[in-house]
């Protein structure tokens, strides 16, 4: 595995919410993804989820309350709670979560992102 | 648990080489650590271990070769892979890893480092 620079990576693809694997860490996988906007409401019942923001605003609404990151802060999702990740403009975020976590989790949907590990060094 | 600001962590204490945990994640935690001169030699048997700098230059040093990081950069150590951080000057670093690992590994030593949650919310 290689050195990963964050900041290179985002250069390297514009399509936002689809997290985009570049190291791996065990059975965990670090992605990196571009937010724009407001995602949809789902939950990942078996896991919990780290979301660390590099760039922008990113508020995760949360059923009793909402949490904002900005550059250099970052927050855990509880498994099985639900989430809505809205942005007010672009933000490049980083995610921390067991392989093979699907984006939308238990909700589905056309914003499901396809398993990318296109950036990832073998 | 609470929104982590990193650059904060690092304004709540001083020493060195002690890895502070600041988040958790299933099973694994989210540590902040100082890190100024040259460590010890270790290796992780059971696990790999992500090292991604925030300030200053860090070089894991590694068997067959070197990797140095710089703000925004991540490297993953295999497990099982001796290595050995060093710096020029003090570096802000954040490691990930499951619950427990030790940051001396397998070499123990002097430099080993107490639990430390204490900068961990409930």
């Amino acid at each position: 595995m290689d050195v990963v620079d964050l900041s290179h990576t985002f250069t390297q693809f514009a399509e936002t919410w689809s997290p985009k694997v570049v190291a791996r860490l065990n059975d965990y996988e670090i992605k990196v993804v571009k937010l724009d906007g407001e995602f949809v409401w789902h939950d990942h019942p078996d896991t919990d989820e780290l979301f660390l923001v590099l760039a922008g605003s990113l508020t995760i609404a949360l059923r009793d309350g909402d949490v904002t990151l900005g550059p250099g802060q970052l927050y855990v999702v509880p498994r099985g709670v639900e989430h809505c990740p809205i942005t007010d403009g672009l933000v490049h975020a980083v995610l921390v979560e067991p392989a093979g976590v699907v984006n939308t989790g238990s909700a589905g949907g056309p914003l499901t992102a396809t398993y990318d590990d296109s950036l990832a060094r073998p």
